[in-house]
């Protein structure tokens, strides 16, 4: 048990010390497109390295886990090597077990949830804030200065305070935190977020567009003035709020576009491509909204820049991302599925061809829960505890 | 019950004759955009006008019963006051009751399916012909030259039969019957109807496409070179056949899109645009599956002519339809949802400012087995028949 | 138009006048247990029987009109010849239109809503209450005591005013009325139906078991004493409030018991069958909830009485129902689906051996909303105005 | 990591070895139910002992990996310490990669799929066999003898072969096999199962009915004269065959019974229970299929012995169920339901009082594919293997 650690550093982990067995799966998906030495001799060394050091444990606080992403949390880090839960905040539902808001997730051991409040942030380490907008601003400001923070609300994604207050309809409450906040889009922004202390996690559909959107913007290869985005998303990215728009009754067997123009993603997609592009981008994004639980696809219409084939855009996103676990560029001509990355943190993406001349069509989906934000949150998290992204997140899709 | 005709004659019914009941409903709902007068108390003696003559009685044959277009024919046609179906067939079928292949129908009293080689069509006037294209054309060659016929597959709805051959792989083999035939796009091409004897009806994709489209572009208020249509189907549109693709397992829970630039219903779109462009248009069409039995909703984005307005493609819209039963172009700013048309053969139709200056967004809403097949079909034997288009289709949406 | 009466009274229709035309497809539709006369050449002559009475159009008040039950009750009647909506209520939106509440009934020209304080009933003969339990009391104590009512809430069904304190936690608040309502299960007390003025409309579970189970115990067939009921229901049986449970996320891809033993169905099902056993009957009720809008299964688990056999209690129901349009025994082996029902006011049941034996199980299937409340509404209101029970109610079911 | 085993010996583990991580959870979540030590320290001695052998890695073959449960397996292992897989067959899509015939597991890198007739045994110390039943037998009696097996197939479920004739309506091929063959209910048949060679692992109605029964049975607590059992299914059970009745449209938003009375797991099922009772029980067994791909509901309706109270069935179960990880015994009154099983191995019981004195209602939730199929599968050969039985399980089941 001791001794090999010849094959991890061979390969160059990110980091000594004892990995999640799934690290080794990881390292051999990685080889997928291509090598082909056998990992399977060596993993037992690997799985548990000597040198693990005993500050690995860290202690988490789950703020706001009586919504859908915040249980999303909890069954995420459920089998997370490191991270161990040690605060639930839910104020309305303070002295309940987890188990009793959510069933899935009465096998769990957990603490008792109490109000925000009444936490005690003594013995946390790092916080999952999952609270609505507007109220997380001021809640993140009393936390403790020591605490890591990943944040899923809207409220540190926009740069520019005067545009959270236009999309959002109330001044920005910490503006200095706005400043320290890094944009937590994990293969974009992998340094930035390794260092940083807050990380604003994105939100799904600005995950899911500029995933692909990005490498091919800095790589000059598609025009950023009529960039078409139809997106479509499933149901629990409205959360648990009982509305009537969300009833089982009105979405079943159906569709239909909403926020036409005026979703508050729109900035944050602008933001993002925007610094890619050096200059100020406007998208038109339709999102819809679909009989699904979970799952988002974006469905991409661009126009390429002068000369540029689709081929050109294939390779382009093959090279950004043969290397990262969670986004897979599909083989050519293959059609992503959001019910193909259902319950894990994968991205698969694709570019296709469009009968218009110079056009190219930029496919990508997601599960909204999971690389739309739990996910993706915890894969920052990883990185600004210095562990490999994919610690913990080796879920493979559920299907059927 | 023999003298009230004063009313019909005042607001020009297209023909004489004892109405269905529903007929008057129509009439007020033609109403709903201004008009005031009341319809109730002169309702009796429309219902019952007294010179119905004794040949009103259509018999219809339908061939292909087994699949859902036939049996949607079926379906509708069982409250036409002036259809009666006197042939069903089914090749595979032969001998059996509708209700024993759908159960839903057990309660219409109907003649026996038969194969369609020993169909007596001596009385029949009129066949809804749901079978799969490429054998179409020899069935429909071989029928007796009296009959009436409505074509819901794919054989007589391009024009040029090499495109035909290009995209369904297969020499066309009634090139007569082909210039013969109508495109049956009954909001467009109403009077080329009425004057048919053979109508090709149109596809589920380009009827929600053209419906919209066509006013737009015969007004010169939108370019043609760019349009991008994101079009969402539900998977009725599939047929009944047992594929893997089509299994709930394979559908529930997710979308993606598929035939990408080569779905066969391109050069039908293409062929509709481009003849009220005067020019050969060229579309980006991605459709996307999704679970929904019943439905379509296509997203169109495009961009306008120099210093057209989005209050202007309203406004052509509105003078377009104010007068059409069927197409509803929604209040300014309320969206179309294909749950508010199912089971019916309404197309809901909307038009939205973009964020890109210069674009806009039209989405249009139908049930792909009614107003995208069945319905249309009814609606257009309804012309060919000189009924009033709306009767025996006013049903009501079933929601939720 | 004005002679040919002689098809209408050579079979008996109920009253003379002029009808629907879908009643011609009725009594064609209750032919198919056999009789085999052609009806097609007389159709023409009764749709439109010249011995209308101006006295024809009843003005219906739809009391409720914006939760799932009073739109149907407007989807409806959409296509009724003989009732006509002169006002609709519905506190929270008055002032609105339906099509504004309800998009899909956007194509109807109907009044606006107002509040139920406001209504004037002086232009209405009947009204369809659609309200929530408890409030409905009071309010139809104050109705004009001219006006018919259908009352589609709980309030009247039980007719012990103590049982309906014990289960619904308050007094009943109109113990007159309800001596005087009616319960309107319509194919069991058709003739006390007809003679009414308030009908107690039956629930969706009570309507699936009764129609069932009613004829075998009054035939003495089945036990009462081990009746195992196991029902299954739609989202939309909850209404339309916004609530955490019937949320898409919540209700999609899963099924739950809820209610065991003690749901509020329970006494009006027990009460039914202990009419008709002429004993106390106390049954086992276990509704689930699972993703589907419309239907409803009741699978019945029985005990036979001794020396009964499976044929019958076929043969049983088959003389119950056999002159019935809107409840149909299938063929012997054939399974009732929901789906087969969607959106008609068909029943459709059956009953199989068991494996056990002396035990049977028996399946009935309904579309909640339809058979289990506004259409079943409006074929007791057909009684009461002395129509014909399936006027303007043969939809056929919606499938797929 | 040399050090500290004192916790893991004190809880006394089945084995000595380095543990999955998971392991650790599943300690902590077996004292759910009352004791209050802390783990979190120990923790990470535990992740890695020291002991571990070189022989831990169980080389896996996969035989029918191209359906539901054979996909299954191959998700559940992706994260299984111990057993990696080696060879995966498919007769029909021979030569493709599991990525090409279910995307959602792209990711994994693993051997192309073979014929199982030139599948390569050598490297395989255990098979997992997905085979459609009929071909199973044949195909085992092939397999070399030294290979441990789990066979979800049924045919090596009924001990009877005459049994097996009647109700598959062949021979048994392999009637020495049956007679080494185990029943691998986990829970009931922990110790023939870890000394078994080869597993026919259940059904997944089985499953789901004699988890909660047996022990009840064993005890003496309910009648085994009149067991009901109503049991609702999703659609994944049927498999990936491409049937018209799977399809989405056929399923989506309905219910129906099917195989009343003839289903093929009424045997096994009726095997398990007699066995337990000591003399032949026959149950009333009805399955709906239901719009749900995965997920399993069984409604148990029984009488209780005399004297015997629904408290005393709750104890039992909760006696019976308190150490075991995968069934749950929830808190009294709290309903199961199936989405909170989803995707994982878990199975949530509770017995409620029925309105009929003397009866009580059993309701059991899994997921079908998983403790219902894959998920048992791995559990059983964990035993097999002398690996605690939950390695690799601990999933969290995926809701919304």
């Amino acid at each position: 048990m001791s001794s090999s650690t010849t094959f991890s550093s061979s390969i160059s982990l990110e980091r000594g010390g004892c990995f999640f067995k799934n690290e080794v799966k990881l390292l051999k998906n990685r080889c997928r497109n291509g090598c082909n030495f056998s990992v399977a001799s060596s993993r037992k060394s690997l799985v548990c390295n000597a040198t693990l050091k005993s500050d690995q444990t860290v202690r988490i606080g789950v703020l706001g886990a009586s919504g859908y992403t915040g249980s999303e949390i909890v069954r995420l880090l459920a089998n997370h090597p490191h991270f161990d839960i040690t605060v639930l905040t839910a104020d309305r539902k303070a002295g309940q077990k987890i188990g009793s808001v959510f069933p899935h997730l009465i096998t769990q051991n957990l603490p008792e949830m109490v109000a925000v409040k009444d936490a005690d942030f003594s013995n946390v380490d790092a916080v999952f804030c999952c609270l609505p907008h507007g109220t997380t601003q001021e809640i993140i400001k009393a936390l403790p200065k020591s605490l890591k923070i990943v944040d899923l609300s809207a409220d540190f994604r926009l740069r520019d305070i005067n545009e959270y207050e236009e999309w959002y309809g109330q001044p920005h409450r910490a503006p200095d935190l706005q400043k320290e906040a890094v944009y937590g889009l994990t293969e974009i922004l992998k340094e930035e977020i390794r260092n940083s202390r807050l990380v604003a996690n994105p939100g799904c559909y600005p995950t899911s567009i500029q995933l692909p959107l990005v490498p091919l913007i800095k790589a000059n290869l598609i025009k950023t003035t009529n960039i078409i985005i139809d997106a479509k998303s499933g149901v629990s990215g409205a959360g648990r709020g009982a509305k009537e728009a969300n009833l089982y009754t009105e979405v079943a067997e159906g569709i239909y576009s909403y926020g036409i123009t005026k979703h508050r993603h729109v900035p944050e997609i602008e933001q993002g491509l925007s610094d890619c592009a050096h200059s100020k981008v406007t998208v038109s994004f339709t999102p819809h909204l679909m009989p699904m639980s979970r799952g988002m696809q974006s469905t991409m219409y661009i126009e390429m820049a002068p000369g540029v084939e689709v081929e050109d855009l294939y390779q382009e996103l093959k090279i950004s991302y043969e290397d990262k676990e969670f986004v897979v560029l599909l083989d050519q001509g293959v059609v992503p599925h959001t019910r193909d990355v259902r319950g894990s943190n994968y991205c698969f993406i694709n570019v296709f061809r469009d009968r218009i001349p110079g056009r190219a069509i930029v496919i990508s989906v997601i599960d909204n829960l999971v690389k739309g934000a739990s996910g993706q949150a915890v894969q920052n998290l990883n990185l600004m505890m210095e562990l490999p992204e994919s610690t913990g997140l080796l879920y493979q899709p559920l299907f059927p």
